[in-house]
């Protein structure tokens, strides 16, 4: 395997989970992305020897650390620390069940979070109440847990009154934030359940948490039932401005995606929606705006302005969630129209607001986010990349499923695909094309200008190769895969000149947006000391190739990182600290908007970046 | 006409409106409880000379004070200040129309209340958005108004893009204690609507007030939709118990009481229920807990516990109420079981917390609430006092509808009734019932233990009218109408033995109540500076009757006085006022509650109740 290009399957026991990351992600961030629980305290740093694993098969060297944490006899049977374990094979893993409860959760891109959750349940057994005790019974009750004074919703005051007398005046008090949402007879004190949503135009993700342990319990993802209004936030914000009931519906089924999600991950975990006491969601504006029924037209057009930058006060009821009828719902801030919860959500995921590097984080996608920060100071922008990146556009594009191909690598020799789900190839998706074009200027048959070279400059380059080189549909084209007779381009999987301008374009919006906030910030690209790939589509990104075409600044691969589906650690951390919730507001404060379409050298800049890099 | 027993009749011109109040109420006051708004600044004390009327039938004599609001002729022509005009006939009275706005309204027992309303509205004309000035239309429109720092309903929110973008960013935020509740396009300061709720378990009183001005604009009453259940809160009570569908039949069926009284009060106003933007309530325990749907069998068996003294943070949809979407709803406090937000409406509205009097305050009714204060010191109790008052358990005994002998006078020669309606009679409310009790006690027919005298001693004491005492369904009984011939009992209209004892049950449990209070106050009877009889029934009742039968403590008629509708008017001041409504709170602390069944000696002092008092 090429580092920095494939792809590494992990296996996960006992939980019998198998997921792919990109190399250099450590086995517990790996771990904890996709919601299997590994102990630590000291958040990935080798300090704490909470994090022990055992590899079953698949070879890690023994760092230092390793030998403070175990003897020669485990280190020889495959055991080791999961934060030091960096993959670059295909590893079967096995996970001890948690013996202790961690009071921290790493989250997002190695966040510690220290447990710190806005649901609170207090068991208290009151004394009844007597003809010389009237006490009223919620007053009885906010007595016995008079450090919290919290507000009272009617769900709680309804049910109270039996409850107290069912259960002998023995009860759980629930209260979220400053709000009594129930109470349960006997002592439930142990379940205690969020759900994080990371609302994407296209793809949706649930994670239900479990705030006592700070583990998820459950995830489930699925296409956000709004793709029927088109593929990207444009096209859905337009379907409202054409059609007066388009905004209703829209709703309607970004609710009935969130609810099918819901029961899921409920299902999946054996818990009870009502468990369920709080629920928080990241998203893109538009897809925010939708989700809660606010009309989105003045985020589609200039000026491009937010209903609000902070809704607060919502419920899980307006989101049209079934869960604990009381449920308050913490929907992300937003820094503009196009940088939106799902981004800030994104930044506190990833450490944005503390790590003290300087780190450029890029949520690629039709709307791409870019954020550049070194703790202290923060800007961030949007550029319009287009649908490139989720095969848009694109002759053979389609979506990251079974049959795209979405890893590219081409020897002088051959060209080697990696295809979703062991069938045969059907299309490219996002990473796929970055992986494709970069691999084809790296070998000198697409040249810096983005142009196939000619017939006469393949053969001299890549003989083997240049057979590949053809003409589909009127244009010059690459065949990546035959279908069939081998020279005949029916059925085949190709990448076309126009498919290379379309990622060019898209590149060069992005590069243009972090070259200009790297100008704003004062520092040389290559300064930049992290960067942080983001989104379902920028987490599965080769670094190489997107260093090759210069999607992001020419660093060591190393440096560029997945980071994973930051939107929805973000909001799972606002569920388990408080803390983080409130820094999710600070970072609106912290972060400086700077608005790309209201500078007058956007457009030289874009067209100096539409050239591939030159080494 | 008797002063102490009838009844007078004013008639408001131009409303067209006719009112049946207990002589002594001044106009000023007759108005105000009747919802006909009289220009006022002093609180009723003559010395604002803006409460100007003019009687065009009847007399009242010209006060001092009347000379220095008005010349000779004006006197001669009638006109008199209002709130000096103690009415002790029928009068016809002119009221001109509001000249001014009055920054503070009289409510209430002639409690004068600065207008501070918890509902306020700000016009403003904001900034439009630019690409160099992107703030989110929230923060822009929270930007204009930064003093308040409201909260934001989702309902607000929603409304806000297109409002802002409709009305050129020229609008009227409405904030409703700290929330923002709603935007509407251009100036509409103009319009504030509140509505209050007596909701009582017989008859439920809605106001609709413009807290703008402080005046209602409409009132309406009708019969609490749940009476098929029962005429008395117990049976209410017992429903449910015995039911599990039947708290959620009683929930319905208030709120829809409330609903229909609400659309009745707008139509009459020509007020669009969504200017409707805070609702208030004053109910007993039960009532309240039945509109929320809270289970009330812990009210209605010892040791008799409320679910919450104080249920906050409600809204006018937790009442099932379609007035503004996110109008909050104030529900007025409780101090016990059998004391409740009615009470605790009343006390605020007769200014139990501030006047320094030792006054007595007599909510009579099936369930009678009894409050003693001077201001500094507050007792409160609750006395069963059965259904006597509302004609329950009296064999000619109804409700105060049209045919219901409400006052009874009697002399030596003759009996004489007033009905209501001007019909024939065909029961005795409870207005009559004490009335003919009190007469048949004064000119000696009933003897001091509650016993119809003998014939002998009949005839020895009013010949004219020992005819009328005569055996009727196997009982004693007087006959207070000959339905056809006389001497025939047959469809006669009369008072009999056993509906003479269940009166002196219901008043011996009442004056056991107060008697009680002024024990533990430390003070006398005859130092009571004023009784205010307050409920609908209350307020109807003979002062002179009342004493006569020992209902209240022996006083001079005079300061024995009808306090009107104060649940009612006690829920408009919250609406009116913010000031009013920490009052209420504050009475929460102020007042102590004491419980009889708890009390080893009540048997004793009940027994002792029973007689009438002998002059």
């Amino acid at each position: 395997m090429t580092e920095g290009t494939g792809r590494v399957r992990l296996h996960f026991a006992p939980a019998d989970r198998e997921v792919r990351v990109p190399p250099g992600v450590s086995v517990f961030e790996a771990a904890s992305w996709n919601g299997i629980a590994i102990d630590s305290t000291c958040g990935g740093h080798g300090t704490c020897k909470k994090c022990k694993v055992r590899l079953l098969s698949g070879e890690a060297p023994v760092n230092p650390l390793d030998e403070r944490a175990f003897d020669a006899a485990q280190l020889a049977s495959g055991w080791r620390l999961a934060c030091l374990v960096s993959t670059h094979e295909d590893l079967d893993v096995e996970v001890p069940p948690l013996v202790t409860r961690p009071k921290a959760a790493t989250v997002g891109a190695g966040r510690q979070v220290i447990l710190r959750p806005a649901i609170q349940k207090r068991y208290v057994e009151l004394t009844e109440p007597s003809l010389s005790d009237q006490t009223a019974d919620l007053e009885r009750l906010l007595g016995a847990i008079d450090d919290l004074e919290p507000r009272v919703h009617l769900h709680a005051l309804r049910r109270l009154p039996s409850v107290l007398r069912t259960s002998d005046f023995k009860v759980t008090a629930v209260v979220v934030d400053d709000l009594l949402v129930d109470v349960e007879p006997g002592d439930t004190t142990g379940r205690r359940y969020a759900l994080a949503f990371d609302l994407g135009t296209t793809t949706v993700v649930a994670t239900l948490v479990d705030v006592d342990t700070g583990t998820p319990a459950a995830i489930a993802s699925m296409l956000n039932k709004q793709q029927p209004f088109g593929g990207d936030v444009i096209t859905r914000i337009s379907a409202t401005m054409m059609d007066p009931e388009a905004l209703g519906r829209l709703r309607q089924l970004a609710q009935e995606t969130l609810a099918e999600l819901t029961a899921n991950v409920c299902a999946e975990a054996a818990v009870d929606p009502h468990e369920i006491y709080e629920v928080a969601l990241a998203g893109n504006a538009t897809m925010t705006s939708l989700v809660l029924g606010i009309d989105p037209e003045p985020l589609g057009v200039a000026p491009f302005i937010l209903p609000t930058a902070a809704p607060y006060g919502l419920t899980a009821e307006d989101l049209g969630l079934d869960v604990h009828p009381a449920a308050p719902a913490v929907v992300l801030p937003a820094l503009g129209a196009y940088v939106g919860g799902d981004i800030v959500a994104g930044m506190l995921a990833s450490g944005m607001d503390r790590d003290k590097r300087i780190r450029l984080f890029v949520d690629v996608g039709t709307n791409c986010e870019i954020v550049l920060g070194d703790g202290d100071r923060i800007l961030a922008t949007a550029a319009p990349a287009g649908p490139a990146f989720e095969g848009g556009a694109i002759r053979c594009g389609m979506r990251a499923a079974d049959g795209a191909i979405e890893v590219v690598r081409i020897t002088d020799e051959d060209v080697d695909l990696e295809v979703i789900g062991d069938v045969d190839p059907a299309g490219l998706c996002g990473s796929g094309l970055v992986d494709a074009v970069a691999e084809l200027v790296r070998v000198g048959l697409v040249d810096a200008s983005g142009r196939f070279v000619t017939d006469d400059q393949a053969d001299a380059r890549a003989p083997k190769l240049a057979g590949r080189l053809t003409e589909i549909n009127g244009e010059r084209a690459f065949v990546l895969r035959w279908q069939g007779i081998e020279g005949d381009p029916t059925g085949s999987v190709y990448l076309s000149q126009r498919d290379i301008r379309e990622l060019q374009f898209a590149k060069a919006a992005i590069s243009t947006g972090w070259s200009l906030l790297l100008e704003e910030f004062g520092v040389e690209p290559r300064e930049v000391q992290q960067v942080l790939l983001a989104g379902s589509f920028g987490s599965y990104l080769s670094p190489a190739s997107a260093v090759r075409i210069g999607l992001v600044p020419p660093l060591a691969v190393l440096r560029i990182v997945s980071a994973g589906n930051v939107a929805g650690e973000g909001a799972k951390m606002t569920l388990l600290s408080i803390q983080e919730r409130a820094g999710a507001d600070a970072l609106l404060e912290e972060v400086h908007y700077v608005e790309l379409s209201d500078r007058s050298d956007f457009n030289d800049r874009f067209v100096e970046q539409l050239s591939f890099p030159t080494d």
